[in-house]
């Protein structure tokens, strides 16, 4: 018996794109179960036109992810909260109009408004000049952009999968090659998955060298929310080890570093340098508590794939984007220069493959809250994070 | 009874995008006077495959607009007189294809042909560093590429609207947001409107600043008239007050800087900046006369709304652009760092809006152009215009 | 009686474009020789969404143009031997995607893999500073990035033609403007022909400078061979006067420039200039030998018209892109700034045009293979190329 359905999407190398397509429970006469549907359509008007989305819906959590933009999570929402944020970018840009150099090297930011946003993965972090090998083998300065290409990259193969036993998984997997000669050639691999009536949805991705030569990778996962679970006394929870301020403007806000303020206009952005504990196998876990301490939303990663953890408080005025990322990464977002300085670039041989699994959940009600407290405090050990007053050499450039 | 027809053909937050369609008084049995018609479509090759236009035409005036491109004017024609310019871009370029930073920050004119065009919305005018706030609230020196980006922006709104009673007014209306994260977010909403058989069409523009901080605002209308209008002996008919050569190169022509040339290989722009003289309500007028003095051309504004004026002459070979253009302006095209040191550069504060309103006509016969001239020279109060032998310093940089 | 058969299949001027057309000798009943087809279509999936190929199969070789990168030739194949190369870049990528200022103003690459690609036409060669006039009459310094705009531009006029009389030549036809205002203002006309059954193709160039003013040109095929022909023991076959090795690195190798090795993890590109010897006409041949010395692929042109050859060894891994560049030119791809100080910058005058004829072919047995090399000896003259030893400050910069 067929233990999955599967039908592709989008394949490049055939010359294949399905543009409008659903399934659904309905297709699977027997299939026991929430209703769930998994639609793909593209987008129409202003500069999302062309652009491509898939909505899984899973009886429970819907999740919109999109192919065109690097397999990024556009939004999800379980029962009536939604989980993402409200940019100033209200459309799905296409990756063709985003020119990453524009704007002293911001220019990524034109497209910036998912929920989940890769940031890599030959570079990623603050725009700066690094040093890189040309194609004659000479080696020059370049000035990096802004967190690199993969979100700014479409899919070039897509396809979606029903496991057609319980718990009868539904999965969406996306190729993304991010590619160029002379350049890093890495490919990533992506599978967002959920189960019928779960309150929770997963990334795996995989990253791959294609290169006969080793490359460089740095891959962090920009997850951002906004109201109206972020909002003011709203906190984060997560079992930290170590904490430190980006930089100036961060240690004016040290002393509540994981708690939130209102939407205050004006408001520049404090940036959190962290690592985190982890249970034995690596498995760790960070959530944004609500204010009212009823819910909050979690991310479940492993610290061996994704050792560095950054924090961004943004709670500007609602109209620039009050918004916090929990960021999860093989790095810092700093320009790679000084990351490599530092040790935490990744570097993949030939073929050397790179993965991260990240559980994107919710939990919801006081006991559940209650629980979710016990979990972080049972992973930090019981221990206080260590906390430094100001930036620190080994983590914050400049 | 219903005052207003009215079809919405993008809404982006809708997922709505009608790329065909068409309405004309044939729609409206018992509709009187000229038959019209209003019409839009998507172009095809080139690097204009994909560029959306919408043309009205009103029984006598015929105006092509670019919803794709900013909703800009492409040209537009009254009985047998062509208003707008040719360019060595004879395509109506799709603005994925523009990098304005290439070129030295002068890639915007890749794409330049339109007879009216917007310059903004957070800067306009020449290339060159100025000053920015960026994400982490320090200040860091960009290069602002030339003209900046609404003109290759495109609407995420656009409708249609026919009034039902006289005098059957046509419009179309988009909404072009320019905004990204931790930039400027600036909304422009322009209505274009005609009248069945008149002479005439409005421009009536709002740009809203969307942030909750105050915003620069710059915006400049670069309307450019070509042959057959534009000819040896046309003249600059304004109530100009003053006038200054922008550099050496406009100095040599300061004699005669309301007289055009004839066609002149290798000619280097001549760029004069003004201030002109309005009535008491701020109404001013300026226009183009054809060297037979039987046609001329009509911009209608107000000095409150656009207090610069800048000519362009540009009366190179026709296959290079013979052009002049007549710009009415918040500002001077000159680099937004130095309009900001004169006072130039409009500060919007949250929710703040600045509108203009520019009527775009036609004259013709000896009669009216002896009515027009008359009109000028009373906005002008009977002065001459003060010309500035050389460059003012509070004008022109360098 | 009609001598040609006539289908537009693009023009942007009447808003035209047949996305997808097919036509075969089954269309023309009576027509003799081998069946033959010209299809059209366009490309589906990631970055080559909307990218339109024409593929020419004249019954024994068949040849793939792309419309959309400036009438490149992505490959082809005769009979079971594939010409082209395995990029890093598998897809056939959009222009929108590429960003020519990116990565130090080596962005060109991210779009790089097809088997012919032109490189001009205001300039080509290697990234670097380079004096231009600008609007304002004004000489700035511009960084020009590699290899120009032309292969990323696409074309806006297209047609098939079919010889309706032997020997039945079919033709594509393809009109690529790369102009821009204030800037150059060239127009490429390409051909592509073939006649059914033959061994090879035909790419026939012409340039026009549009403008009033001259016009400096620059253009170089970009002829790349990967794979199997491409092979340790593989060689040149030229009829070369003078070579020398453009750097350093590319000096290592003097000793065996004609002779490539195997694919090598990590090599750096050796690049050499040559100028070839050519019959009393100017005619000439450069070819790819296979090591077993029974295949070779053949480029025949005209010196008068690409006076400039350049080789470019880059036997890296298969996965990193295992390729020679035969690239006859203008000029040599160094930065224009170089190439104008040593008089291979052609200035076209207005309206001037320069043409380039190349043909594309293969010759295959021991027997065709011994008259290849009798050709190539009797256009040298039967003299050996004078071999520099170091890089020739005539040739090469710095």
């Amino acid at each position: 018996m067929a233990r999955y359905f599967e039908k592709v999407l989008t394949d490049a190398s055939e010359n294949l794109n399905v543009e409008t397509y659903r399934l659904g429970s309905d297709s699977f006469p027997g299939m026991q179960g929430p209703a769930w549907s998994i639609r793909k359509f593209a987008l129409k008007g202003g500069k999302q036109q062309g652009v491509e989305l898939v909505e899984i819906d899973n009886g429970r959590m819907r999740v919109a992810l999109v192919p065109t933009r690097g397999m990024g999570i556009l939004d999800a929402s379980i029962e009536d909260l939604p989980l993402g944020w409200a940019s100033p970018v209200r459309q799905v840009v296409h990756p063709s109009y985003v020119r990453e150099e524009s704007a002293g090297g911001l220019g990524w930011l034109a497209g910036f408004n998912e929920f989940v946003c890769r940031c890599g993965l030959a570079f990623n972090g603050a725009p700066g000049p690094d040093t890189v090998r040309t194609n004659t083998g000479a080696e020059t300065t370049v000035e990096l952009p802004l967190h690199g290409t993969i979100a700014n990259t479409p899919a070039t193969r897509l396809a979606v999968r029903v496991q057609l036993e319980p718990p009868y998984e539904l999965s969406v997997v996306g190729e993304v090659p991010d590619a160029r000669m002379f350049g890093a050639a890495h490919r990533l691999t992506s599978r967002v998955s959920t189960v019928p009536g779960a309150p929770e949805f997963v990334v795996s991705d995989q990253v791959e060298n294609l290169k006969a030569e080793p490359a460089e990778l740095e891959l962090l996962y920009h997850c951002n929310y906004g109201s109206p679970l972020l909002g003011e006394g709203a906190r984060l929870l997560a079992p930290v080890e170590f904490v430190c301020p980006r930089d100036q403007r961060a240690r004016q806000g040290i002393g509540h570093w994981d708690v939130y303020g209102a939407p205050e206009t004006g408001y520049a952005e404090q940036v959190y340098f962290m690592r985190n504990r982890a249970d034995r196998d690596g498995n760790t876990l960070v959530a944004l508590l609500g204010a009212d301490e009823r819910r909050a939303a979690t991310i479940r990663y492993n610290i061996a794939e994704l050792p560095a953890f950054t924090v961004w408080k943004n709670t500007a005025a609602e109209a620039d984007g009050y918004v916090t990322g929990l960021e999860p990464g093989t790095d810092y977002p700093n320009n790679r220069s000084f990351e490599r300085s530092r040790g935490r670039v990744i570097e993949l041989p030939p073929g050397g493959r790179h993965a991260a699994t990240l559980t994107f959940g919710c939990v919801c009600g006081e006991r559940e809250v209650a629980e979710l407290k016990a979990e972080v405090k049972r992973l930090a050990g019981g221990a206080s994070p260590a906390v430094a007053a100001k930036p620190d050499p080994d983590y914050c450039p400049g």
